[in-house]
């Protein structure tokens, strides 16, 4: 089944917003095995809109909206939706309720006429609930397309369209597609593709895609088959395998932990408190970290130390280590990871000194070179890392590199404790 | 004059990147005048390709591709343009020695026979050098359309297109449009509305409008002229009127200083150091901060301090304080921000204490509740906020709050030094 995805709103042609949305549905659709050949964005006017409808209408099978529901004048997605597919706009008292409820519910002010024109629907389509603003979402099936309008804030539009829009689909569909994917951190992205060619080459039920992300690489393993039963079982061998290649690279199987939760939990579960200690990347590993719920029963304390002076005082990294070394050196990183570590009486401490640039790089400490010191209860690992991008980008990664290193300290120390070659 | 963007790549389709080019591209575009009604996105396939660029080029005279200029054979775009325009492909040698010279320079193994399908160019073409990567641009001028390909990778297709493309379309439009942008901050997006109303509704040349951004509103000035000194003569009296009518809200009309630029700048000037004390946020607002090059001249240290333990043991937050008022209390903060001013004598402090969720609100203090002070040599000033979304946007807000206070009170510090109120 072909879908097409038309972004409307002349803020995103005008590049004020970015067209996330797109994305997002994009990657929804592809995970339930409808191919997206087109995606197009359009401002709010009839005839474009009108013009660039019927055209997907002609390609694909369901065509997904988004934006234009709006309750002012220039909002005319739902109106040019219901001319193109010849059908009245009706009031739908449902959606009047729940409009009316959802101002009260604010405490706003009543609701004006213009947002009665949001309670009006295409003839007999099916009417989506909005939990998050005022206009409904809506599915219109004309018996060669379905045609789907969804809201345009991001806010609205995703659990809308996860809640009411995938399930129906997904039942449309006479195949179910399920695809589980496996997180790795710690081997970069040509060396994962390396390791899985041949799976990549020979399967075609299951089928394995590579996803690069910032320090991550992301496999994700797809199937379809009548039921969702049948497909499970169809992903379940790929993914062991991919567990023993790729050993304790996979840091999760599951959709919602990212990087830095896998990192809290394994912290939570070893019961182990943490601290950070950073200069060029100024709080943003802990930033990372704060961004985990629940994080607060192990993080401690963090520390920005930009300058050698803060190093010295907050820290205790010696005078004569930043003078002889650089403060961008081996030895600085490590001196800053084990001050902190006595500082806070944190059991593992991670700490972060690098060249971000644009300035300040030499021939022999060029910008993108950073040491990330990581100490685990007494054992201390310091590495070097040649990072490029600009100074967010440099940054950016630093923060995953660290969160990577971070990982690989503790379950050395874990394993360790686990078979006895360390108390 | 009228442009058409089309972006080539599965991995978009996929929703596996999201489209930053087409909003870079629709923005300059904007910023020059050219009227943009379609967006478009389709995969590396001939015929869909093909398609989507005659339809486009029976709509818009400049049409700009992004994507699909690799060496592998999935890459077409130079194929496909050059199919549908009828040209033949040649080699470039200019193009072919600089393939040659990138290599070299990055001292990586030699160019493949695929490299160097990346030097041939449609006959009659501009070739545009790429400072970036191998791929070159491509002007190619067919009577009735300008037909730009861009390399897909953001860190190579921006600055060929600002440096080459931009000037070029530029050039070729009969009449100038020149923007300049006022930059405000402290003031919501829709007090900023009703206090330019009159601006907007009454101007055709130059125009006026404004862009929310977190903690921001941006007011654009747009003119356009035979040439540029008539363009800009004609933004002067309107940049002019909205700096008076917002005043000290207004931070830059500068188009590279974010808002944390400027707020080191005045740091900078006033030869005010600054330390940041941050729970909730976690180091971001260090982190925007840092982003900042040149503000290791003023930034003294920045502390963590998510738990309360930390809050008292490195910038001694009373217990009883804590006890009394909850860890998310104007009092903390103001503790907070005046232990940091002690514990590293900076002249400037601001500290953050907040509720960010999902979990730990109460009806009393509910998720969105920050308190955000700042010292500035003496003065604390403390202000509550009430912040919605999850939890990374109430995060991101946050910072952009704690950098707007933080910009008012040393403003404030410095209006009554310099005015005589106080010393």
């Amino acid at each position: 089944m072909k879908v097409e995805i038309i972004a409307v709103g002349t803020e995103i042609l005008l590049g004020n917003i970015v067209n996330t949305n797109a994305a997002f549905l994009a990657e929804e659709c592809a995970s339930i095995g409808l191919s997206c050949y087109y995606q197009s964005v359009v401002g709010d006017n009839e005839q474009r809109l009108s013009e660039t409808l019927k055209n997907a209408m002609g390609r694909a099978e369901v065509i997904l909206l988004s934006g234009g529901l709006g309750p002012t004048k220039d909002d005319l997605t739902k109106e040019t939706v219901a001319k193109v597919c010849d059908r009245k706009l009706v009031m739908d008292d449902h959606t009047r309720e729940r409009i009316e409820a959802y101002f009260d519910k604010k405490g706003k002010k009543k609701p004006t006429d213009n947002n009665w024109k949001q309670a009006m629907v295409p003839e007999d389509a099916m009417v989506l609930d909005n939990e998050n603003g005022t206009a409904p979402g809506i599915i219109l099936e004309t018996g060669e397309n379905t045609i789907v309008l969804l809201p345009g804030p991001p806010g609205e539009l995703k659990p809308m369209f996860l809640a009411q829009v995938k399930p129906y689909l997904q039942q449309k569909s006479d195949t179910v597609i399920v695809s589980q994917t496996v997180k790795i951190c710690g081997i970069g992205e040509s060396q994962a593709e390396t390791m899985i060619a041949d799976l990549i080459e020979d399967q075609t039920n299951p089928t394995l895609a590579p996803y690069a992300k910032t320090g991550e690489v992301h496999l994700r393993v797809t199937a379809s088959a009548e039921d969702e039963k049948k497909a499970q079982k169809l992903i379940k061998p790929m993914v062991k395998q991919l567990k023993e290649r790729f050993g304790q690279n996979v840091y999760s199987t599951d959709a919602d932990t990212t990087l830095e939760k896998a990192v809290v939990d394994l912290l939570v579960a070893n019961d182990l408190t943490i601290s950070t200690a950073e200069s060029c990347t100024g709080g943003l590993l802990a930033g990372r970290l704060i961004n985990v719920p629940g994080v607060s029963e192990v993080f401690k304390r963090g520390v920005i130390t930009y300058s050698n002076k803060a190093k010295r005082k907050m820290i205790g990294v010696k005078k004569v280590t930043l003078d002889r070394f650089g403060a961008v050196s081996e030895q600085v990183a490590g001196e800053m990871a084990k001050g902190t570590a006595a500082l806070t009486k944190a059991d593992v401490t991670v700490a972060i000194t690098g060249l971000a640039g644009p300035d300040g790089g030499t021939q022999e400490k060029p910008v993108g070179l950073v040491y990330i010191g990581c100490y685990v209860k007494g054992n201390l690992t310091v590495k070097e890392y040649h990072l490029s991008g600009d100074r967010s980008k440099i940054r950016e990664n630093t923060v995953a590199q660290a969160l990577v290193l971070l990982r690989e300290c503790v379950l050395e120390y874990i394993s360790e404790v686990t078979f006895g070659k360390k108390k």
